[in-house]
This record gives C-alpha cells, sequence and structure tokens, in this order.
C-alpha cells in the first residue's frame, strides 16, 4: 500500500496573488467546489486577515465545502490567526497555515527580528492556532535561503507545539531538484519529532523547475504538496497541480506515493479556473493546454496509429479532455438550465437571479445554437458584480469596421441609475468604444491587457474578453463575454471599471510564501 | 574555469512540428538571424528531407548565419542524408543530425527492424553523413524507454563511427530528473569512446520537467541541450531555451557550466517566435511570461522595496524585458524605416517589397502613435505568403457591432485578380465576416483555433489575430495584424486560405526525436 500524498490547492490563496487574479466572493466559491469534485484535500481558501472581502470568501467556503479540508493563511500576529480560526469555523474540517520567514536575509530586512524573535513567534502563533483547530500548519517562508540549523530548531519548537504539517517552500524559486530532495532529507532527518508530522513542500517556478522540485521532495519525504490549478501564482507561479497529480500517477514505478485526485476533473477544473482569473494557458502547457493531447508529426502519428503506447504516456480523457458535451439549446427550458448550473456547482443565490441567469441564457440561445458548459460559466461570470456595487451598465453600442474610415463607437451607458450617452473615434473598434465608455467614466486607469479568448470552437462561439486595468497601484480584471467580440470587450471593460468601484479587496499585505 | 553548455535551438525543426506552427522559408529565416544575434550555438533548421521547401528554408539559413552551426535533422536513409548534407552545404558550420528509433516498442512496432539491423543503420548513416560534414550527430529515438546495454552497444558503434556529439531524448516527455541524470551517467561511464565526444539531451515535457531533467543531465555529464523558444514544440512541448540558459546562469554555483547566450537577446527572441507562429505564451511562463517579474501581493511588494534581492533572483532586464521601444512614428522616412528593419534582422529582398512594408507602415502610421518593433514585424508578417501564392486579398470590409441587431459583414476580395463582393450575417462581427469570406471562398475548411493578441500596449494598439484552419489533416495558421480586430481576423483568415493553397510543405514524416 502506497502512502497517501496530500495535494494542498493553493490556487485561491497564493493564485489569486497574480496580478489581476482576484476573484469574487462567489468566483472562489465556484472554483472551491469544482476542488472538492476533484478530491483536493486542502483547499487554501484565502488569508482571512487581509481584508473583509477575503474574511467573508473564506468563510463563505468554510460553509460550504464538506469533503476537502478548508484552510487560511495568517502570518504569526495573533489577530491574523483569530481572524482565521474566526473564517475557518463553519468548516468540517478547518486548518490554519501560519508563517514567518526564516532566512537571514528576511528576519534581517523584512521582518527586522531577531532569529530568537522569530521562533517564539512561530511558537506561539501554532499554540494560538490549536485554541481554533487542531489542524495547524507552520512554514518557514524563503526556506529555500535559510540556514538548515536555525530551520531544524523553528520547526523542532513548532512541532513540539503541536503543529501537524510543516511546509518547506522554496519561495523564490531559486532551488534545483537534487538540491531540494536533499534539504527535505535532512530536514526529516535530523528536525526532533519529525516523524509525527506531515512534510509539505510548496514550490515556485521561476526557474521552470517547481514540478521537478516538489516531486524530489516527495520522493525524501515529503507528503504534502502545495500546488495551483494551471501553475497560477506570481510571477511564473507555482507548482502546477495537473503536472505533480499526473506525474505521481505515470510514473508510479518512481513516486511510492499515491493521490486520491479524480483526474477526470482536471480539465474542467483547468478551464474553470482560467475563465474566471482572466489568464490563459498556453497550447504547450503540460497535461491542461490545448496541444498536450495532439501529435502533428507525420512519424509520430503513424507511430500513434500502430501502436497506442509508442508516444501516448497519458490518455486525453484520463485527465477530463473530452468532447465540448452539448448540454442545452434554444428549447431547453429553466428547470434544465437550472439543473445544469447545478451540475457545474453554479450556485445563484436567489430566484430573481436564476431569472436573470435565465433570461441571458435565452439571449445567448438566440444567437448560439449549441450551449456548452463553458458557455454557462461565462454566463454566470457576467453576475459576479454584485449589483449594488455595478456602476455602469451597458444599454446600447453601435460601432462599425470599414476599411478606409475612422470607427465611430456611439454608446449608452446606465450610471448609477442614469442614462449617459456617448461616442467616441479611435484606431479600431475596441479603441473606439473604450474611448466612448472614458467620455463618461473619466476613470484615469491605465490599460495593462486586453486579451480574447474563443470560449470553446465553432465560429458561432463566443469570444470571452479579458481586460486589465490599473489606477493608483491597483490592478483589476474584467471580464465580458458575447458572441460578438466588440460588445464582449465593452462589457469587460465595464466589469473591470466596476470592480473598481468595489470597496478595496486588501487592506493588508498579502502573504509570502 | 567552467565548461562550455552548447545551446542547441531547435525551434525551427521541433518547435515548428506543433500543430500549425509552420513557418514560411522568411519567416524561419528571421528567427534564425534572431537565434544567431542571442548567440545560440547550434540552430537546428529543419529536416531538408521532409519536402522541397524544408529543404530551402534549411539552405537559405546556412548561406545566411554566419556565428551559429546550421544542422538539418535527417533519419538513417542515405537520401535524407544527402539532401541535409546538399542543404547545409553553404554553412559556415553545418551539421547533419541523423537518428533512428532504439526502444523495443519503436523498433517492434514501427521501424520493423532487429536491433543489429539499427545499429548497422546508424552507422552507415553517420559515415555516410561525414562524406558531407565533419560535425555529426546522432540520436537514439525513444532513449527514455530504450535497453541501457543496447543504447550502450549503439553509442559505441556510432562514435567508432566518427559521430561528435551524441543526443539522449526523452522523446515521450516520461523522466524524472534522478532517472534521466542517472541514465545519462551510466551511459557516459559505459559507452567505449564516451569522453571523445559530446554528450547532449533532448527532453520533452509532457509531465512538466523538460528542463529539470536536462539540468540533470548537464549535472552527469552532458554537455549540450536541445532546446526551444517559449518551449514550443508537439505536445506539451521541449525545454524551453531560455529557463535552461537562465537557470545554468541564476545557479551558476551549482552547474559547472556556461552559455555564450546573450540573454539580453532572450524576451525579442520570445515575442519573435511567438509572433510568427501564434503560440502565445502564457503570464505566468518562467522568464518569458508578461509577469514573470511581476509582484501583486504587499508583503512581496514590500519585500522588493526594502530590499531588492529578498524576492528577486534574476533582474528583468538581463533578459531583455525593457519598455518597448519607440522606434518610429508617423514622419519617419523610408531610410529610417529601412535601417530599423535592418537592425531587427528583417531583410526585404527587393526594392518592391521594400516600398510596399514601408507603404503598409505609413497607412499604420495614420492611425497609431507610436510605432513599435513588434508593429515592424507583424507589418512584415503581413508579407510572407509570397504573391504568386496570394490567392484571396481583402479589398473592402464593412461590418457592425450593434446591440439588438444582428452583424452583416458586406465585403469585397480579390480572387485570383477578380472582385468579388460576397456578404453574409453572424452571431458577431467576426462570424459574420468569415462567412462573408466563405460565400466566396468555399474552402470546406474546419476552424481550429481563434486567438487574438495585442501586440504592444495602449489603446490604439495593433491586434494580432492568429486563425487555424484545418482541412483534410492538414493543418494552417494565418496570422494578420490591425489597429482594428476585425479588418486583422478577416486578414488572418484569408492568409490561412493563402497558405492553404502554398504547395503542401511537407510530403515526408516528420522528425520523432
Amino acid at each position: 500500500m502506497k502512502d497517501h500524498l496530500v495535494i494542498f490547492d493553493t490556487t485561491l490563496r497564493d493564485g489569486e496573488q497574480s496580478p489581476g487574479a482576484a476573484m469574487s466572493k462567489e468566483e472562489k466559491l465556484r472554483v472551491a467546489r469544482q476542488l472538492e469534485r476533484m478530491k483536493v484535500d486542502v483547499i487554501e481558501a484565502g488569508f482571512a486577515a487581509a481584508s473583509p472581502g477575503d474574511f467573508e470568501a473564506v468563510r463563505g467556503i468554510a460553509e460550504t465545502i464538506r469533503e476537502s479540508t478548508v484552510c487560511s493563511l495568517a502570518r504569526t500576529g495573533f489577530d491574523d490567526i483569530d481572524r482565521a480560526g474566526e473564517a475557518i469555523k463553519p468548516a468540517a474540517r478547518g486548518r490554519i497555515h501560519t508563517f514567518i520567514a526564516t532566512s537571514p536575509i528576511h528576519m534581517e530586512k523584512k521582518l527586522r527580528m531577531s532569529p530568537d524573535q522569530v521562533v517564539e513567534a512561530a511558537v506561539a502563533a501554532v499554540k494560538r492556532a490549536l485554541t481554533h483547530t487542531e489542524d495547524v500548519e507552520f512554514s518557514a517562508e524563503d526556506a529555500g535561503r535559510s540556514d538548515i540549523d536555525f530551520l531544524c530548531r523553528i520547526f523542532g519548537a513548532v512541532i513540539q507545539a503541536g503543529a501537524r504539517t510543516i511546509n518547506v517552500p522554496d519561495t523564490v524559486g531559486y532551488s534545483v531538484p537534487e538540491q531540494w530532495g536533499a534539504r527535505i532529507r535532512t530536514l526529516i532527518e535530523r528536525v526532533p519529532g519529525a516523524d509525527k508530522v506531515i512534510w509539505s513542500t510548496h514550490c515556485h517556478n521561476d526557474l521552470g523547475m517547481a514540478v521537478a522540485n516538489s516531486l524530489a521532495a516527495v520522493v525524501a519525504g515529503a507528503r504534502q504538496v502545495e500546488c495551483t490549478m494551471n501553475g497560477l501564482g506570481e510571477r511564473a507561479g507555482n507548482a502546477s497541480l495537473e503536472e505533480i497529480v499526473m506525474a505521481v500517477r505515470t510514473r508510479s514505478d518512481h513516486f511510492p506515493v499515491q493521490t486520491r485526485i479524480d483526474a477526470t476533473q482536471i480539465v474542467p477544473a483547468s478551464k474553470l479556473v482560467s475563465q474566471i482569473t482572466g489568464y490563459p494557458v498556453q497550447p504547450n502547457k503540460a497535461i491542461v493546454g490545448a496541444n498536450a493531447f495532439a501529435h502533428e508529426s507525420g512519424i509520430h502519428q503513424d507511430g500513434v496509429l500502430k501502436h497506442r503506447e509508442t508516444y501516448e504516456i497519458m490518455r486525453a480523457e484520463d485527465v477530463g479532455w473530452a468532447r465540448n458535451k452539448l448540454v442545452l439549446g434554444k428549447l431547453s427550458g429553466r428547470n434544465a438550465f437550472k439543473t445544469r448550473l447545478a451540475e457545474l456547482g453554479i450556485v445563484l443565490e436567489s430566484e430573481e437571479r436564476i431569472n436573470q441567469a435565465f433570461a441571458r441564457f435565452k439571449e445567448l440561445a438566440d444567437k448560439k445554437q449549441e450551449i456548452f458548459d463553458e458557455d454557462l460559466h461565462a454566463l454566470v461570470s457576467d453576475d459576479a458584480v454584485p449589483p449594488e456595487h455595478e456602476r455602469y451598465k451597458l444599454a446600447y453600442l453601435r460601432v462599425c469596421s470599414e476599411i478606409g474610415e475612422t470607427p465611430k463607437a456611439t454608446l449608452t451607458l446606465i450610471q448609477d441609475g442614469i442614462e449617459q450617452k456617448a461616442e467616441a473615434t479611435g484606431s479600431g473598434p475596441v479603441d473606439a468604444t473604450f474611448k466612448a465608455i472614458e467620455t463618461v467614466a473619466q476613470s484615469q486607469t491605465e490599460l495593462l491587457l486586453y486579451s480574447v479568448n474563443a470560449i470553446t470552437t465553432g465560429t458561432d462561439a463566443q469570444g470571452e474578453v479579458t481586460v486589465r486595468l490599473a489606477r493608483g497601484g491597483r490592478v483589476v480584471n474584467g471580464n465580458g463575454a458575447d458572441t460578438d467580440i466588440i460588445i464582449a470587450s465593452a462589457k469587460a471593460y465595464l466589469n473591470a471599471l466596476n470592480r473598481l468601484h468595489l470597496p478595496e479587496e486588501r487592506i493588508n499585505p498579502q502573504g509570502g510564501v
């Protein structure tokens, strides 16, 4: 019997730290439900003390999820710990994950604390966390550049204080597998009480080795890997959940562990996270990229035909690649619509919201013959800004593309309930539309990113547009989907502006694990 | 003094095997010039025997590139070897890279050859290649699943026959670093004559470990890594050149080697390859992703401000990230335009083509204030289909987006010199435009992919659209750039149709290394 490898997903916490990837509470709930369906062991739902919004999201997930452990990050301060404890209270199984930096450079330059003070703070934090839950995890931030003797000392101390999981993060993505494995092995050998806890690793991908480092840690004895869908995360991101899970499974001859992940939920989870965050997955991404299972070259195709296993080490269907399932069409009724939403884990809280979503569904079905799961996700994403914060709404838009003519957009916005008409010219229809919106909004924002993804295939596919705006250090993503790419662009821009008007989501800094 | 690590770039050969990533000769030349500027040691320019087009591309690169070795792939048949030899003949330094499968499953199911026959074919191929160049590389396809004794035997034989470089590919991306390193170490220890050759590795990324596997091979003694820009390649692609180079450089304490790569050329090379192939780079891609050097979280930002090295292990400027350089504007003349093209390695062969490109530049400068390097690349990409194969040209297009109205596209194409008018409605302006084009073209193609990238930032940025079409097993990408996204879409669709009318590019199967 193989050891169980705990899959700790931090898409909702570390993944969300990607620029502009902030999610609403409802979006986080949708992702959490999908992670639960995929049988993730631990869902790190957020950093409760970061803001009231983060607190509400963690608490909402703790109230909803029954099968996975729900975890909140917390610094070592008691205020942080108590907020985390309160947020996870409704969970079937709740965890507090507390952390402090342990590398000389971080202790000296960032914390301005002595090593003794750091150990003291860590022990106190673990003890405080134990008053909320028996499941406490401790992380040594920047462990990759920390002194090994000091790591042994602090880990020994927090184990004695009652921590159950010890996480060793490579915060700056600096490590190489053989060194990282050796470091984990040394820790497990030297730390007093090491056999009483689960060792965990959390690797960043700055040099492209997050997955290999994580797996080297597993071979060395780690039994939890912290990872994200699509490798989402700050900078080059975290270890990819899908790569970790499929490497362990495909190379079961090599890795002494197994996960309980339902791999057929991987591709749906990948698409959902990409759609909600506006972060595309490149075609040549392992497991979840559009080409991951496609063969171009003649030799390979020939090989595949002659004998499947000559080139395939995994099967596309094992990780949930399948033809988009046709779920609904023009004639589908409200009940079929509601049932499919429920199957997808989408819960709309009031009858009114279901009715609004159903009306949008009918509108879409008029324009598009086949409605896929991805379309339904996009449909409810339109709804992610609560109506009370929906400052701008698009009532009318007309803009033409004509060779030789300068595009002019004419539009009507509802701003705080009042109709505003506007027009502007631009270098293209999208430019003209954004400029027309700005004649009303005057938002003083900078456009950082404009991207379009086709949600499904086919010429009548919906385009989903992501617009990233920045103002005064705050970055938001807005999404909009429509069969008309220009209208989708307008919706995405307005969605971003509406999100800028939401209460500032984070008043405190984020976690640095 | 550290050992030199040979960087062997196969973007133009293995990278090009990505579905739809086929490049024209001129596009390949532009990439090759950028690889030379980046100081890549070996450029694998193609597979000369695959088709007349491949042959011409390899030969064109061999004629042009002076600083890098130019290499052609070849199977072991003498026809392949001789075509490769002829193609690389004009090179300052030319290499033939011959390969044959060595795993039991491949020898039995694909080659239907006995191990003895395989050894014999390999030795004969190397000897034949030596009649063309003294620089011969041999690869054992699917070495990762080959019997180690048989590998020792075949490698010993080809070394004795005169091969200079022995490449060990993990063709199906199945390996893990410690095993892969051990395999390379064993080979170097056991193969007779191992000390006389350069050992090389070529890893695929199906389980997300191509870079770690390659670097484990380096630690074990390999002194050449085969890799591609952006990790492009079939399925999940190859080891990323940028990650290999920066890992070796950033962790010079660990790796006993150095490269001669000019890292400041990495980001321009990444953008060029992405633009030409239509393969986007995800934001959380290491080194070359848009976020690779961006920090979102408050803690990290605070850390960065307090002391840069707390979170940064590389500097963005070291790999060529810089503000887009404003190069040209409305008032720039033909000479400034021509000079900048030359600086970018873009060579237009006739005065007429320069004049056409300059006319397009002036048009663009009317619509867009600042013209960046990326805009110039897009401008000349428009030109990638030779005029004699340009079956369709867009003369006029008008289509409107209006809420509540069904979009109708009206357009005029020039088909083989004759004006064709068309119109169609669709679920959006892009759909209407494609349908209108199809009323004329009747191409019977399937739309596999539609993607949009903003080439530069700013609201007046050009959109570059990639359209991937399939017909009867053939897949082509078409690109189109314009400040108007709808016009860019029409151009991309027509570009794809024009490419479908190019002579079939590959009559023979591609290489399986």
